[in-house]
């Protein structure tokens, strides 16, 4: 991808990032972030005071040599999003740049959406698909669009997504951006009215849609995050030819995993701090009745004070599994995490009867798999049992990982069996 | 496990090993291998003037405090491995645990072999059966035993394994342990008849099992390691998922990844240096033919060469598998090994059309997961190719790794999208 080195006029300089040697090299080998620690130099377009927050700017190494174009963020520790190669490109052909980008991104959903198992995926997953800051999820008929940096919450962005998203079966497009990503970034509040609504279609935010099998309910005015989470649709089916016996769900959210249990399980506890998630949980669960094998009961409560409970009763389980939120939400709390990730897998592995299966996710991204793996064995060495991992798992392939963007890299869940 | 400690009288210590207190930690948490330079004494038993070659020792810490017993080897690196909590066991009762296993490791195959995929499984995977230096491989009606230590390559515990792995639909016992690893362990020559061969049967030690609804042939007196990739089995699935058009498959052995790809590609080059590795290749293929939808194509040859020659003359390809043998059979090998891996991938990337898989493996313990995934995200970084890794496999399930064990983790198999 490397050009003849070029070096731009001094009157067409700005607007630039000049960055240092390394995170020139990170960028020119496939990264895409730059970090605001990396820059050396910002340097305003010719009669600007500022750097253009949203727009596009020039990215050069230190010895003044471009090498792509970026999104400037005034807000973020990632200072600009790499969008381009080309120096110097204009918002034009960045939109030009994004159809492309986003019909190749539709292309390689298709397969799974025409496999029979699913309905719903994501269908743009930001820089996993060249799309920085772009994120739409698809439940059905439904697409819930995420503009999350200043250069993609913009209105053209979203005429051209919501031309490009409409394709056929998609009767609705809203845009909800994660809240705390939106105050991060600094961005204005999304448009309440859908971007795009079928001619013929009520239009409400509400949905059923299919993962595996089971017919879940979706609400985006509701709900964490873009909603359920499509990224565990993967490890949903793989839990459920493991699971058996009776079974604890950990942080069950709207009943994911629970409820694929459910099907092969004689008993299966969910468990989650937040009611209203259990109350979607449970209106799955009459949705799906017909299927269900287990007595299904929703817990609301704290994961640890829960499990530390169940451990001082020694309560005993068949299958658990821990699907915990982020507990390192940033590089610092990664300390913090291991020591929870830790402790709860260790109660976990403690209330497994021989010939038990534990399913542990971390979807935090500043947790490595090494380091997350290294922390269950350590738990696995504390609890005394015979612990064997059966299958190492990542998310769904909806959500690829970049291997030039380790921080694409999120979700890990292992499969182990406890003797 | 941690039993009240408790000295032994002076004329019950030996035979033992010393260690250091790291090692102790780390066996007591679970590790079963004693390295010889973890040591700190060895005190024979009363009366003699050296260790007992594939004898059983009680294991003691710094302090003196016993903490298990191992069985005791004079020639590996590993002096020793760990098979029970309790100090000074016999061998009579450390058979009677190896019985206890072995029925815990063929109950966890069961539903591997009852599910309709395969009738040939790994039914005894050493430490990640808790049964070091014994590994069974089951290929349909043929079992083939490698006894792979001074402690278990005995005939008293041939008698108790083929009394054990004589279970029903099995006709024939065979031992046949990697040589490389009976030169190591000084072992002597397993005995050339078969163990155990049921009434009626004729006893070759030859047979066809079925992988994936594939029929595969195998003969216990060729191949290398124990045979056909048993571990792969579920990563030849996969592969086959992913897989389309022009395909070529790299270290190709026996044709297994081919041949999976064989029933969806359009054509498919196998490609390996052993001519008889690709005899038995076309053999399997000829078994198949009804299945298959490619046009198939062997090619004996190296596979560095190989890729190097292709690249230059601009071939391009659908789909890539690198499968290469362990280039890494020790720790300081790994260096040379990662450039390997490297230059490997980076020629395979090159090669592949837009919308290309590649599926990349390794198979040395000397390299980890994160190593791996690293050193392939160098090469798609070189390659200016957009890498999108869809999947992170290991081993199948009967492979499984122990995780306060990490040395059994050695297989893992990416599945990459190259845009």
């Amino acid at each position: 991808m490397d050009r003849e080195p070029k070096l731009l006029e001094a009157d067409e300089v700005g607007p630039a990032a000049v960055v240092n040697h390394k995170a020139a090299d990170k960028l020119r080998a496939g990264h895409l972030w730059v970090y605001r620690t990396d820059v050396e130099e910002l340097i305003p377009a010719l009669g600007a005071v500022a750097m253009p927050a949203g727009g596009l700017i020039t990215l050069m190494d230190a010895r003044r040599i471009p090498f792509g174009s970026a999104i400037y963020s005034e807000a973020s520790v990632i200072a600009a999003r790499k969008v381009s190669a080309e120096p110097k490109i204009h918002r034009g052909e960045y939109l030009e740049d994004v159809v492309t980008r986003v019909r190749a991104a539709l292309a390689l959903r298709t397969p799974m959406l025409t496999d029979g198992s699913t309905d719903s995926v994501r269908l743009i997953f930001s820089e996993a698909d060249d799309l920085p800051g772009i994120v739409a999820d698809r439940y059905r008929n439904l697409v819930v669009l995420q503009l999350l940096t200043q250069g993609t919450a913009q209105d053209d962005m979203r005429e051209v997504l919501a031309r490009e998203l409409a394709v056929e079966g998609v009767d609705v497009i809203v845009e909800r951006p994660d809240p705390r990503i939106r105050e991060l970034e600094k961005l204005p509040a999304p448009p309440a009215e859908p971007l795009f609504v079928r001619e013929g279609h009520a239009g409400p935010a509400k949905t059923e849609f299919t993962l595996n099998g089971l017919k879940l309910g979706f609400d985006a005015n509701a709900g964490q995050k873009t909603g359920a989470f499509l990224d565990q649709r993967m490890n949903y089916a793989a839990a459920a030819a493991y699971a058996h016996g009776e079974a604890l769900d950990i942080c069950t959210y709207q009943g994911g995993f629970a409820l694929h249990m459910a099907r092969v399980c004689t008993h299966v506890t969910g468990v989650d701090a937040s009611r209203s998630a259990l109350e979607t949980a449970e209106q799955n669960l009459e949705r799906n009745r017909a299927q269900m094998k287990a007595e299904v009961e929703w817990v609301e409560a704290d994961a640890f004070e829960l499990l530390r409970a169940y451990d001082a009763e020694k309560r005993q389980f068949d299958t658990i599994v821990l699907d915990p939120p982020a507990f390192a939400k940033t590089k610092r709390a990664a300390e913090g995490a291991m020591r929870g990730y830790k402790e709860m897998n260790l109660r976990a592995l403690r209330m497994l009867r021989p010939g038990g299966t534990l399913i542990t996710c971390s979807c935090s991204h500043h947790v490595s798999r090494e380091e997350f793996t290294a922390t269950v064995a350590e738990a696995a060495a504390d609890s005394g049992r015979h612990v064997r991992m059966l299958e190492t798992r990542g998310a769904a392939l909806d959500h690829p990982e970049v291997l030039t963007l380790p921080e694409t890299a999120y979700l890990k869940c292992l499969i182990l069996r406890v003797d």
